[in-house]
């Protein structure tokens, strides 16, 4: 009776959708569909894991439910696509109140509105964890994928690195300073980028979003597109500006280090010979392979010490 | 790396597909695809969570991976269309082994292969419990909803009801005798219901699929209508046989309790004025609101007692 009455809170709160090939949104076995004929269906799902990927100490339900569902729209955004549909899957314990619950499908809704998707249908279930999946279905008329990078291409972003694990790290560490606010803001509630996604348009030969980090995620692309990826240091820095700086000395952490291996702020990251609305450069694609940084000593190849999405590390 | 490794392993079990519009599987930010512009899309989402729907002492890792799907797929069937490609999200303990995940694959990509859809893509993550949760896209021209039945029409079933409960009830209770054997392959493999699903074709004013028990959801299907089900008691024993009354008889339950309310065979229940290729007629639709039964002693009308997917009811 409980589901019951949560579906039909769903399904007034996300409303019935009958437009942009909506034609059945929440309340039967699945929802229904039309695709528009001359675009592309790009689809994923994420998960968002209690213990995993947050704890209830570091955010509102709210905050839990939006940023679940930006993760999986990234995506799409990634791929160069608008988000058009979403559905979810919640499993929650009994502890979980009707308050929490209605908190958590406002974070979802306010996310989905963010990125101007529906959510269509979903799933509840009972869980010893918090666990939030989402999937998302998104259109475009060219999916942008990880392989197509050329060499001589500028590798361009769009959004902040390392700030997100900047503010993960103040809230695994109890920190609340004023200077990791806008740290803990980037973690709690991911910017959307679907207008730079968009703007990706015939530009990019590829592309990716940094969920796990930038050179882990840059090496997802490189290896993909057979090629190496330089990053100018300087430039990176510049782009992070004193935001980044000031929550990295705040958490004790190289805002380096946290630009180059912090994940969760869902930045785009792009290969393109020819500059992006809103995205700045930050390196270049040469023939080989791996991806290299360099400063003023230099160049030399990293690797992603991959970012873990839990601890913050010492 | 783990998970990257994994990843890959999937990419070499799943295929890479090229076809019946998927563009891009596994690998990417996103599936890629393409819908025939003349079909409808369905869309669900389902979660098998442990110690809710299952304890890893009561199947395979194969099995797991094959019922979360069918539990899914059943949910597009049940739509009147036909599975077309699906995404996996795996949330694991650290010690659910190499070996286990592959069986978990496995046992995900025979569901897949029996119903003819393509795995595309996916999410792997960490968690505290077992949860995998399966999206579906299907393809129909024609999607059934649970509103529709009419006045005059029949009920129509295809696939048992109850058999699942008493294999699930039989596990819980630690027995193993024969006469439970089928009960148990019912809960453990549900059987995939595609072409029944297909063949509700023009024919089927409404349909849904029985999860949650036949009186639980012909109760939807009835409220989604605004009409009233009567279901034939005699008809419904008869439609389950021999092995509904053995498996019951074994763990002590009563076979028209168990048919009438237990979930997860996942048969697709129908309202249709003409009989439909594959299911056999159970009741008919009336004017009036509810589930009604009748047997010899006359006509009652029935609540959903809730089945519960974890706790056998004494």
């Amino acid at each position: 009776v409980r589901e019951r009455e949560r579906i039909q809170r769903l399904s007034e709160l996300f409303g019935v959708a009958r437009d942009d090939g909506i034609e059945l949104g929440i309340g039967d076995d699945a929802a229904i569909l039309r695709a528009p004929g001359d675009l592309a269906i790009v689809w994923t799902v994420d998960a968002h894991v209690e213990h995993v990927h947050f704890e209830r100490t570091w955010l509102s339900w709210e905050d839990c439910g939006y940023r679940s569902f930006m993760a999986a729209a990234s995506d799409v955004s990634a791929m160069g696509a608008s988000p058009w549909c979403a559905l979810g899957a919640l499993s929650l314990p009994p502890d979980v109140s009707d308050k929490d619950f209605e908190s958590i499908a406002d974070g979802q809704k306010l996310a989905a509105q963010a990125v101007s998707a529906r959510i269509v249908g979903g799933n509840l279930s009972a869980g010893a964890i918090v666990t939030l999946t989402t999937s998302v279905l998104g259109l475009t008329p060219r999916a942008i994928r990880r392989q197509g990078a050329a060499v001589g291409d500028g590798l361009w972003i769009c959004g902040e690195v390392g700030l997100a694990a900047a503010g993960l790290r103040a809230l695994a560490l109890g920190h609340s300073a004023e200077s990791v606010e806008r740290a803990v803001l980037a973690w709690r509630r991911p910017v959307p980028r679907v207008t730079a996604g968009l703007a990706m348009g015939r530009t990019a030969h590829a592309a990716i979003d940094v969920s796990d980090g930038l050179v882990c995620d840059v090496g997802h692309l490189a290896e993909a597109s057979g090629v190496c990826v330089a990053i100018d240091l300087a430039l990176l820095v510049a782009h992070g500006g004193d935001a980044l700086a000031r929550a990295a000395e705040a958490v004790g952490a190289d805002p380096v280090d946290l630009a180059l291996n912090g994940g969760e702020d869902y930045a785009l990251v792009a290969a393109s010979s020819a500059p992006i609305d809103g995205f700045s450069r930050i390196g270049d694609v040469r023939e080989g392979m791996g991806v290299y940084v360099r400063d003023e000593r230099g160049e030399r190849r990293v690797e992603a010490t991959g970012f873990d999405h839990f601890a913050p590390r010492g």
